[in-house]
């Protein structure tokens, strides 16, 4: 079994750098849409979409969001963290199939709260911006090793 | 089959509010984990989460920031917005099985670029609120009345 570790409050420096990537995949995004309930056709119907600003279907801007603080939860600062503050400028559209790339950095240290101010880039493949920002993240002080739970499989329906 | 429309940028004046409601149950929470990637054992492991600063597993934050942009999707402006930027500070931890409302209010228009300031308030069913924030959104300038896409099934195969 795989393990998740995570790095302590202590261990963080300004400026460090940690990163996280995910493919934004149909299925996927017909995940998403069940989950924050947001079936607005841009996102489902490609039909629709090709007579849209964007031309094509696009990915939920929050599902980029959403990326971002799992790579807060998982690589940095990791298992234990808690999340306080989260501020997002969705600066171009995430296409289905995109590949999307979360880069966080270390900007501040608050010794007193144990609080971490995080600037957050989201990049697609051809190194493009499409989201960026910061995360005000609690620190754990705690070191952590466990077990990364696995997750059951989930099946889609072919819509017909 | 039901139809989802929008409120255009001229149709929408200050303190207009509209609101938008999802149970966070256990199924959705693991798709959550499948498509932020963040599978934090605070999220799927009541073991581990009894251990830490919460006493039980509590959902991701950021579906929570999902459903406010559901709800602004969906509800106001609707179809045709296009979504700018989001700041969301998490005030209280969600519980699996939580209901949260997401209550919208219009706090600004600006008429040379359609953008509307948003302010966003998650409640939870006890009426205590777990996020708070504003979004920017370029509003739709042109009514919609759409179909709204149906998701397929989505299933989950027991854990065991």
């Amino acid at each position: 079994m795989t393990k998740l570790t995570n790095v302590t409050y202590d261990e963080l420096s300004i400026g460090q750098t940690a990163s996280f990537s995910k493919t934004f995949t149909e299925d996927l995004l017909v995940l998403f849409a069940e989950v924050s309930g947001d079936v607005n056709p841009v996102h489902l119907d490609a039909e629709f979409a090709a007579t849209t600003f964007f031309k094509e279907r696009i990915a939920h801007g929050a599902w980029t969001a959403s990326i971002v603080s799992g790579a807060i939860a998982l690589e940095m600062p990791g298992p234990g963290s808690i999340y306080l503050k989260q501020d997002l400028t969705f600066t171009r559209p995430v296409k289905v199939n995109d590949i999307i790339t979360v880069n966080l950095e270390i900007l501040e240290k608050t010794d007193k709260s144990k609080a971490v101010l995080i600037k957050c880039e989201a990049v697609n493949q051809d190194g493009k911006t499409v989201a960026v920002g910061t995360a005000k993240v609690k620190a754990p002080t705690e070191k952590l090793v466990l077990d990364r739970p696995s997750l059951p499989v989930i099946s889609i329906a072919s819509n017909s």
